[in-house]
């Protein structure tokens, strides 16, 4: 832990993040999802989707962008798939409560399919995923919403570094959680390297002109992963998720007929029910052996260990549960002014 | 057209395709099948998966691997999915099945999903992810084989280089067909170095031993592309396509329980039906939109222009549509080997 960090436990962050979004207006239950979403990804090591984000949050509630009492509705519904208008809910209200429905239709149909039109930041998609792998069930999740990468063979954002989530349960080696982007590098590992102050490759990022930059605070557009493949899956996301439900986050943005909202966006979820095709301890069985076989496979020159989709996140989850999430000095001024804001008690140690 | 190549056009290869593989023992609906999933490969320009891969089809009904009557069996099916045992089936035979039967049901239930089980070798995964679109639904198709491919960290074979396909329709600019493989470079490439006796990037694959090699004759395993992004979409496909019906094709080569068979894969298949969510004109309207205001971005340096998935190959597929479909010497002289042993005529130019 850095000298300038405060550890502060898990289950008290959650309880003042709850507190802090009951306070700004929205239902305790609302509230409480948001925390777990939010201190779940602090507790995995993924800061930059944790509380960090209070303040940013806050600040779209005050400007109308985030609502804390949306009109939730659903617009479609089959035995099999739902889509719903999230209204521009809390992402974290609406995509638990999709991925809810989702898992519900999977246990009849085999697959549930949620489309979410019009949500606002969803956090950590890993952690809709693993809402479905909890149940014995494959999860995905996938976000589109608008430009901040330059596609395939352009000098401007045209599509957006979409991430992806696939979850699926083991026993002694699962669930697995993938959670990628399709840009080389998610924006979080640029603002550390501006923290750190540390240059960043050079094929990660272009500033706002286009151009190739090592310099992390002049990195405006980002890079997708592998040229046309990471390009070509952002692509395919946003007609899957964003035109799918009537809602394009990109070409109005690209062609100026809109002035970029970065809040909006669109959305998937899926659940595929294990017990419906196969034996669920079979599955995950299978799954413990092939993390068992990957794991035991020769290392290439310098890696200490091959790690499993989600497994970095893990350990320090198992950390983290145990002796706290360490904050730092920002995160912790975020708080404070929350706290202050709010009129309630910080969590211990702060 | 190289000096060694002849012409030939797309539907006498395919007529000529078909009554191979008719001669081989399929039914003629089956053998059809076959063809056009081959020869459409050839007239998109990717040429190895088209009909130089007779040969190889051929010796693999000879060794009982590729069975021409094979007892292709529904094994579980609900409203939105099936799940298909394959019997080691032509893959094109059993994979437009559970597409076809994924696009029925995706217009009852908004989305189908098709599992395939203990296939053969599928050919060009973008020919099935097209015929949802052609039914304008979003289709999406994977492949879950063998191992030939380092999971990020290894230096050894642990993952496939799984290809995933998404289409969806357009009016004047669809439809797009992403169709990828989880390698850097797919393993048709490597082929195409070693014809053109050019060394590969270093990056690309590992010798036998686990070194990176620069020459494509030595090159045996496949690296990832992005690390730990196209190895953990390697991983989570064996779970979502392998695990799922029960068939695992990673573990057991991994752990030496099992030799490689090469030729046995999994799958699954998707349709998503866009009527059920949204306004299917307006939908392609918008997918038209999109595409003009990408490949209206300003180019990087060096870009000649920006292309869509599956663009490249579909400008391939007009010119070889109208011009024919130029065939080198090798495949040449594996079609006139093939219409020896069959008694059959060649296409006319060969």
């Amino acid at each position: 832990m850095a000298s300038n960090e405060v550890l502060v436990s898990g289950e008290d962050l959650k309880a003042f993040t709850a507190e802090v979004f009951t306070g700004a207006g929205l239902a305790p239950e609302d509230a409480e999802i948001e925390a777990d979403v939010l201190v779940w990804a602090n507790l995995r090591g993924v800061d930059s989707h944790g509380v960090l984000r209070i303040p940013w949050y806050l600040s779209h509630v005050d400007n109308g962008v985030m609502k804390t009492r949306p009109n939730i509705q659903v617009m479609k519904e089959t035995a099999a798939t739902i889509l719903i208008d999230a209204d521009q809910a809390f992402g974290p209200v609406v995509t638990t409560m999709a991925m809810r429905r989702a898992i519900e239709k999977a246990k009849n149909t085999g697959i549930g399919w949620g489309f979410i039109r019009n949500t606002t930041h969803q956090g950590a998609m890993g952690y809709y995923a693993l809402m479905a792998a909890k149940e014995d069930m494959a999860g995905i999740a996938c976000v589109a919403g608008p430009p901040n990468m330059a596609p395939h063979g352009a000098r401007a954002a045209g599509v957006q570094n979409s991430p992806i989530a696939i979850s699926v349960p083991g026993n002694r080696r699962g669930p697995l959680v993938l959670d990628m982007a399709t840009s080389i590098a998610a924006g979080g590992k640029i603002w550390l390297a501006i923290d750190k102050r540390v240059p960043i490759p050079a094929n990660w990022a272009l500033d706002k002109d286009g151009n190739p930059t090592t310099d992390p605070k002049l990195a405006e557009i980002l890079m997708p992963f592998s040229g046309p493949k990471g390009s070509g899956l952002a692509i395919m996301f946003e007609c899957l998720a964003g035109l799918m439900v009537g809602n394009p986050r990109l070409e109005p943005v690209i062609t100026g007929k809109q002035e970029i909202n970065r809040h909006i966006q669109n959305s998937f979820v899926a659940a595929l029910d294990i017990e419906t095709f196969t034996d669920v301890d079979g599955y995950k069985d299978e799954v413990d052996k092939l993390v068992d076989g990957l794991k035991a496979l020769p290392k290439a020159e310098g890696a200490q260990e091959i790690f499993m989709p989600g497994e970095p996140e893990d350990r320090v989850f198992q950390d983290r549960t145990r002796n706290g999430i360490p904050l730092p000095e920002g995160t912790v001024d975020s708080l404070k002014a929350a706290a202050e804001r709010f009129d309630i008690p910080l969590p211990a140690g702060l």
